[in-house]
């Protein structure tokens, strides 16, 4: 059970949860990019051995999952809940994933903040005595991304500067009760912000307010300051989010210093890929934490961490209606040590 | 914090949590059926003064939580998450609805058994100690799933007799530690379950697997029978999908008896309606549980209640690369004394 609430947003978790394992995947960019030690497995099929990209972003999950159990030698039986979503329309990348191992399955819908929202409801569940194991798993793919919310993909449209570009990548994290670590010790949940940015090319801009929000909370209700992280994570805001969030939070008076740095900044090589303002999509922060925030931790690279993914709650018809694009973010406090 | 589990799927919970205020709306049909007089409001009105059905549906939203924070004499400061997650993609419904509270907000997309999961996990949240007060809410609306799931609604396409109608229809339910009642003693969450079913104009028949599924779960956790509850629903699986989870329940060895219905039976008259199967949607649910449920529960009209929402968990996507139809039910237990 939880401590009595320490503010308004975070909770405090009395018996902090450990990541027993994780794994991750990637497409053809993530594997030329700085982290490409960072991924278990890297696909240049962007199909993953399916007949189409949405099913190959299901093989992602699927994959991960599997990968996933197997380290922490544990069987699809003795998980007792699997929380998961994606950007695909009705969340197919997720249940067409995980129907095949009859965990019981909390959807959830938090844009690229999933693998924040699938981790601190993981977290809560097993802090409130419900879990012994939970699993946590998002996914999102450039092609599957590319269709849905912009432009068929092979018209090549171009993309302007503060653009970001879809990681194809998926990762899941399996949390204990008892483990090895890193712990999770904070979760805060992050309320929707809409500061009335409307370019759905401009999704950093649009999601740093929900950002400074979120983090402005946790420091606030945990009574901290960011110098005592060794790497506070947003993601993913790009180039100019990061900016943004940055200034934001000097204004709050929270400086965040150097080693403040944000998902979208971490996956790609922005100029020699090409990148624009940085990588997006569910799969870069899961792909960032699995691949080289835990076991960076777990190497003792980092002691506390900040992770803070961030969503933007559009849609294309949201958009096309002239509507302002909702931003959120989901924060947790990772410990190698409790 | 929870009781040892009962079992692999259902947490009982120590301190059932308490049901404090709900509130619902319904649009046109709703008005016509049988229980129009269920509805807090009612609108001849599909945009509810809005300029799309898209923004229509968030108005929808944001009008039964104004109404039952209202009602339980709170305010959004007062609430320490809000759970919500709707059909659209993206789930636009909720964020642009929930964006003025300021509420921490967890995304959910468990399709029509959104009101379950939410439900559910405010319910969980509360019992673990990590909230006083909770709000789930979910929506559908006719016109914005037509378009996105079928066709557009000014083609006037032809409906087989499997088909179900959407609701135009929202519901919230707050939920606190200590409250009047009903109160919620048992969640059971669904697994995804899939038995190859391909027709999107059948969800009844998709859905009614994961229906038993999840009921025979709860039964098996908690040794009860189906006699014991004074009314058991799931929601919303239509005449079809009614019959398929009776028969499948028997075969299991659970006789579901009299006291067995299903919420797309209940909202619409089906014959003068013309509804075909009978209703489906988010707000399905929501409005016959908000509407119906637990005002009954508060006359003394059931003590014990089994609700269990279904979801479909495809998109127009999925159908259209041949894929069959996920589905999935969360299941709680409502008992008036506790």
């Amino acid at each position: 059970m939880a401590e009595k609430h320490q503010g308004r947003q975070t909770a405090a978790l009395a018996h902090p949860p450990s990541v027993l394992s994780f794994a991750n995947i990637g497409g053809r960019q993530e594997g030329r990019g700085p982290l490409s030690e960072c991924f278990d497995q890297l696909s240049d099929d962007a199909y993953f051995g399916e007949k189409t990209w949405e099913k190959g972003e299901a093989a992602m999950q699927k994959a991960v999952v599997a990968r996933a159990l197997s380290r922490a030698r544990l069987t699809p039986a003795e998980v007792d809940y699997i929380l998961a979503g994606d950007l695909l329309n009705q969340c197919i990348g997720s249940s067409f994933a995980l129907r095949e191992f009859g965990i019981p399955f909390y959807g959830l819908y938090g844009a690229c903040s999933t693998m924040g929202e699938s981790l601190s409801l993981a977290s809560l569940l097993i802090d409130g005595g419900f879990a012994q194991v939970c699993a946590a798993v998002t996914s999102s793919h450039f092609c599957t991304a590319e269709r849905q919310y912009r432009m068929p993909v092979p018209y090549g449209s171009q993309r302007p500067p503060t653009a970001q570009w879809t990681a194809t990548a998926s990762g899941c994290v399996m949390v204990g009760r008892k483990g090895p670590g890193p712990y999770i010790t904070h979760v805060t949940c992050g309320r929707i912000v809409d500061k009335g940015i409307k370019d759905a090319n401009n999704m950093g801009a649009a999601m740093a307010p929900a950002a400074c929000d979120t983090l402005c909370a946790f420091f606030r209700d945990t009574q901290t300051s960011p110098g005592e992280y060794d790497l506070i994570l947003t993601g993913d805001l790009g180039a100019l989010g990061h900016e943004i969030v940055t200034d934001l939070l000097k204004r709050e008076g929270f400086d965040p210093g150097a080693q403040f740095s944000d998902c979208g900044l971490l996956l790609f090589d922005r100029q020699a890929q090409d990148m624009h303002a940085g990588a997006s999509g569910c799969g870069c922060a899961a792909a960032v934490l699995t691949g080289y925030v835990l076991p960076g931790m777990r190497q003792g690279k980092w002691k506390k961490v900040l992770f803070a993914p961030t969503g933007a709650l559009l849609s294309p018809t949201s958009s096309f209606q002239g509507e302002s694009i909702p931003g959120i973010c989901h924060a947790l406090c990772l410990q190698s040590s409790v």
